[in-house]
């Protein structure tokens, strides 16, 4: 069995923002020489996300407005954890919603999607480093 | 290690639906010949879902509620990714609360489940055709 | 290619509740003797959770409220599933927002975690025994 791990790094503009990092997760599997396996693809931090959706901007948008509205950022006291000092606590939620993680097949050496599916980094709580992790494991 | 792929097919009458796929699971177990390993499935479409829950139709009929109320489809209007045509971008967000995908583990050659665990199809876009993967890896 | 099986029990004095179970996964991790693989976490009860967050009381006690807001316990007669005789429509919502399952890389033989990230059983339906299925594979 083989195995592959890399972290890529993440520094967005705003708060909340998604970025479609399925061809970097590509070449990984690439470097990996594995053919036959599965990827898992994680946040390493809690206030964000990795998911696989459609790459059209019109939703993002819609998941933007959603999740502000099943978690709202502000008044930020809302939240018991922000008494901690942080105003992130909403954070922590959107990305209970769209998720921590993905695992994906990997089929000939390749991601094995469908026809609309891409991976995205969510970050709920941005503008400062934060990373992912790509494990790779397969013959 | 062994590796095994398989893609199954549906088409629903309604726009949501909940399928059970445990048994075409346990079947595509049965011919990967895998003793100890790992199943994923997941859909390979972006307004669908593969999840585990209750079998109880009851159930079924306050999911199917519960998620019109998280993320109704009408009016459709209310959603930018409409403006490119469509009328789903409600189904994109079910699809995100419910999850793309379940790992499950594979013990003495079968699913190793809780007592009421079963695997479900979720189709929030349907009467159209649409896949889900099925990729075993193990020994 | 190893592989490893462990079930953990729980029974919580609260209907809602969330336990750190990091140091078990830990300690199955080192049973294994598997330095590079995967690690799947998950409930095997369809009314709790397995998830990744801060271990911070002040957001456990936020995710209360927010699960009970997204889906509330009462009135118990709004639910067609409880009408089966049970009580706990809502606790099958809550599993789902929050997940059934957690998938770990196993880098050098230990979680290969993010600086806040916690693994946390999570019940919405307690007062009674459940389980926890820990599943290992990698060499």
């Amino acid at each position: 069995m083989k195995s592959y791990r890399k972290e890529l790094w993440f520094n967005t503009d705003e708060r909340m923002a998604f970025i479609n990092i399925t061809p970097e997760i590509e070449k990984c599997i690439r470097e990996s020489g594995v053919s036959e396996g599965l990827v898992l693809v994680n946040a390493m931090h809690i206030t964000a996300s990795v998911f696989i959706n459609d790459d059209e901007s019109g939703l993002h948008n819609d998941y933007k407005i959603w999740l502000e509205k099943l978690a709202p950022h502000a008044p930020i006291n809302q939240y018991r954890h922000n008494d901690t000092g942080e105003d992130n606590a909403d954070a922590h939620m959107k990305r209970q919603v769209m998720g921590r993680e993905v695992v994906v097949a990997i089929t000939k050496g390749t991601l094995d999607f469908g026809p609309w599916e891409q991976i995205f980094y969510g970050e709920f709580d941005g503008r400062r480093n934060k990373r992912v992790l790509v494990k790779i494991i397969g013959d």
